[in-house]
């Protein structure tokens, strides 16, 4: 269990430590901020293409024609993650698609969900003529409006499997953030006895309304289904610059913007908080984060809320302190690190001293929650766990630390997945710890994280992951 | 603890009995139908007269003095239970009010909730000039939205005490039929760590459309919250000569009629049963229950649906077995008896041998759960055992026993309160029984009520209540 400090925050909160050969028991990990079910059926969906963004050309049009050549006439070819700034010289266009089918309609969604390209089939569906087939942001609409949706029975396939996977990967729990389609996937799991991964769901925004007239609050719920907050969106990515920030992106003229009023969303998240439903929102940007925390600061303390704000990748450093001021749950991903260093460079040159800041977070008290963004990210905790230690590009050891003032270690990090993660979900009583009373959720790796050199952490493989005391997965 | 018979149910289900020097234990009681915020405010608001049906007028004006006595200018006071037909030749009028309190605005309501009898000040309000102040059904409408509802902290106080009553008298559990305001009570109490009592919650079908946007579904929650059903009106009462029967009353030429047509009612049901949301639908004439049960035979059986009718009060007989053929609940209140018995008699004549038809049930197989619709009735369990068990008019031993075939015995009064409640709110496997693994949800009794005279049963007073193995009432 290496030494004796590594295991004292579980230690002192009533924890047990179990001694194994060397193999580390600890509390199973929760990903605080997934699209599951988007990620089970990309992943596991039979007529998804699940496309690499590392894909050439030529391998995805392979990859489309077996589809093609396993689906049944008319059956949507669906997928997301292509990136044309990959290919050499090829711009995507329609008729790559025909000629591979014109039997079946395919739509494929760009890495950055901005773009649906799709074959004169899938156009004829919808009632669109259209020359290139490469349609921008709403030109999609029609098309996405009658793609064939897999049945409920596929999607729960998908999602056994993804679960399974996850089990594999030391995770014992993960908060959602999809639609009520999605939620009665688990519930009827549930129901059916057949979720053995413990599930706190966030509700879009348009169900707020319905979440009030029925008085369903955050923290309600069992075991397995929680009910966690409402997501709201104030802004867009790095990727896309379309986070909002105070001051331009580096080298361009303009800023992002916000996608909502300052006083719109206080009159939102007070309805919320008021109600018992705490807010999750996502806020990528510096301003955008700046007015998130103005307005939890207007809005106070509800009894029972939790808020937090999801992504927070860039700050103001005199921002940063306000999150533990008002309460409020810093929800980060830090695995995204490992994919965004250049281009945060390349668009918030020097104010990425304050990009990601975990060390900065905790020096100042901030209850800090990780998650992977799954399927934008991959969900491997321990991916997470060597970002948020390391922070090096593609989570390559070789590369230099990335503002290594910001790094955390292992011990802290392991938190965010752990007693975090159970805070924000309501549970800190019965989960996060190793503790008496205590859900036993637990995992054995095969190697101590907390004493090895942190490239052999990217390695670490789950041996057991055991969830309410069975062990639900062995190596 | 009696001849091993008398709990041979509680021990083939794993049950196990403790001696406790002649005391009885036995799991705690949940009543299965209560409007139980309504009671809570009924008797606790101050401003509130608890008005027992068997007052005299003079008692009630009495009563009214008091309330204006100690009420501030302008607080409404309001209630609930007067019955003209108790008073010789006085008819209610609004200057028997005025007379007391010009000060405040006076509301009360009739015992058959149709008529609401104003003083000026009240009419004033509500912006009506009305001659007598006796306001026939819609009539009352301005007057009951313009009353001043207790806020939400008196509600509180109101629902802490009658836990605290409810606890005393053997029951661990309610089911409670009301809207989301009265929910957001039980949450909030239950946030604060003040709700020692578990409850099932029975939805409003106003709220379907709202359920479902949120997929909410029955059996959903956590030990002290649940969700139950959706509720639905068929059609009236016995008192009211409103329930819908296949024949007229007696005597009359009229057969009441239903509130809903079944083409409809099958929509509902189908709608909310695909979503995984049981439905309690209240039905008291036989034709009514026939629709029901007509529907509940179309709509078949969805996965996970426990559908009830509520109160069940008579049947045809060839109607009885359909309940256990379609998995149908049979909530039924067997302390209606206690003051139904010359009502029915009057208006049903000989079909009252197939009322409350608790034996017939039984032996068909069908599963009966108990409960009291307090606060038309009182929540004593021990009341709805005797009356179950004996069927005698106002649960006096001197009377004749009504219908006596139709009497079942204590044990299978007990499993109605116990594991057949269990059942109803998605709990057997954790309620309903004393057995390993199980909540510890126990009430020890003064008595051995499976092996005394019946008479005794009704003085049988609880000694202690366990929730969750904590001691939370003792005498």
């Amino acid at each position: 269990m290496g030494e004796e400090k590594d295991i004292s925050f579980f230690s002192q909160r009533g924890g047990r430590e179990i001694n194994l050969k060397g193999s580390l028991v600890l509390p199973g990990f929760t990903d605080c901020h997934t699209h599951f079910t988007e990620y089970a059926v990309n992943k596991y969906y039979k007529y998804r293409l699940n496309i690499h963004e590392s894909i050439t050309f030529e391998e995805l049009m392979e990859l489309i024609n077996e589809k093609a050549g396993i689906a049944p006439s008319g059956e949507w070819i669906t997928g997301w993650g292509w990136n044309k700034n990959r290919w050499n010289n090829i711009l995507p266009h329609k008729k790559y698609l025909d000629e591979i089918s014109s039997r079946h309609p395919v739509a494929l969604d760009s890495k950055d969900g901005h773009t649906l390209w799709c074959n004169s089939m899938a156009l004829k569906i919808a009632g669109m003529d259209h020359p290139t087939g490469i349609l921008f942001e709403n030109e999609g609409r029609p098309v996405r409006d009658v793609i064939k949706k897999p049945s409920k029975e596929h999607y729960k396939e998908c999602v056994k499997k993804a679960i399974k996977e996850a089990i594999a990967s030391g995770l014992t729990g993960i908060h959602i953030c999809e639609g009520a389609f999605e939620f009665n996937i688990y519930q009827e799991l549930f129901r059916d006895g057949e979720l053995n991964l413990r599930v706190t769901w966030h509700f879009p925004l348009d169900l707020l309304e319905e979440m009030i007239s029925t008085q369903i609050k955050s923290g309600f719920g069992n075991e397995y289904i929680r009910i966690g907050c409402v997501k709201i969106f104030t802004d867009g990515s790095l990727g896309s610059a379309s986070a909002c920030m105070f001051e331009n992106y580096e080298g361009v003229n303009h800023s992002g913007k916000l996608l909502i009023e300052e006083e719109e969303l206080c009159n939102i998240v007070t309805k919320a908080n008021k109600e018992g439903i705490s807010c999750a929102i996502h806020a990528i940007g510096d301003k955008a984060n700046n007015m998130v925390l103005n307005v939890y600061e207007q809005v106070g303390k509800f009894p029972g809320i939790r808020n937090r704000i999801e992504h927070s990748q860039i700050l103001r450093p005199e921002d940063i302190k306000r999150f533990s001021e008002n309460h409020i749950i810093a929800s980060l991903q830090p695995i995204h690190i490992a994919n965004d260093i250049p281009l945060a460079e390349n668009y918030w040159g020097k104010r990425c001293s304050y990009a990601y800041p975990f060390a900065s977070f905790l020096r100042n008290g901030v209850r800090v929650i990780f998650g992977s963004d799954v399927p934008v990210e991959d969900f491997n905790p321990f991916k997470g766990i060597y970002s948020a230690s390391t922070r090096k590009y593609l989570n390559n050891n070789e590369k230099q630390s990335w503002y290594p003032g910001e790094c955390i270690n292992v011990e802290q990090s392991v938190q965010a997945y752990t007693v975090g993660a159970a805070y924000s979900s309501y549970e800190e009583n019965i989960k996060g710890t190793i503790a008496p009373g205590n859900l036993a959720d637990l995992i054995i790796l095969d190697r101590n994280i907390f004493d090895i050199e942190s490239e052999d952490i990217l390695e670490t493989s789950v041996k057991t992951t055991i969830i309410s005391g069975k062990m639900i997965f062995e190596k």
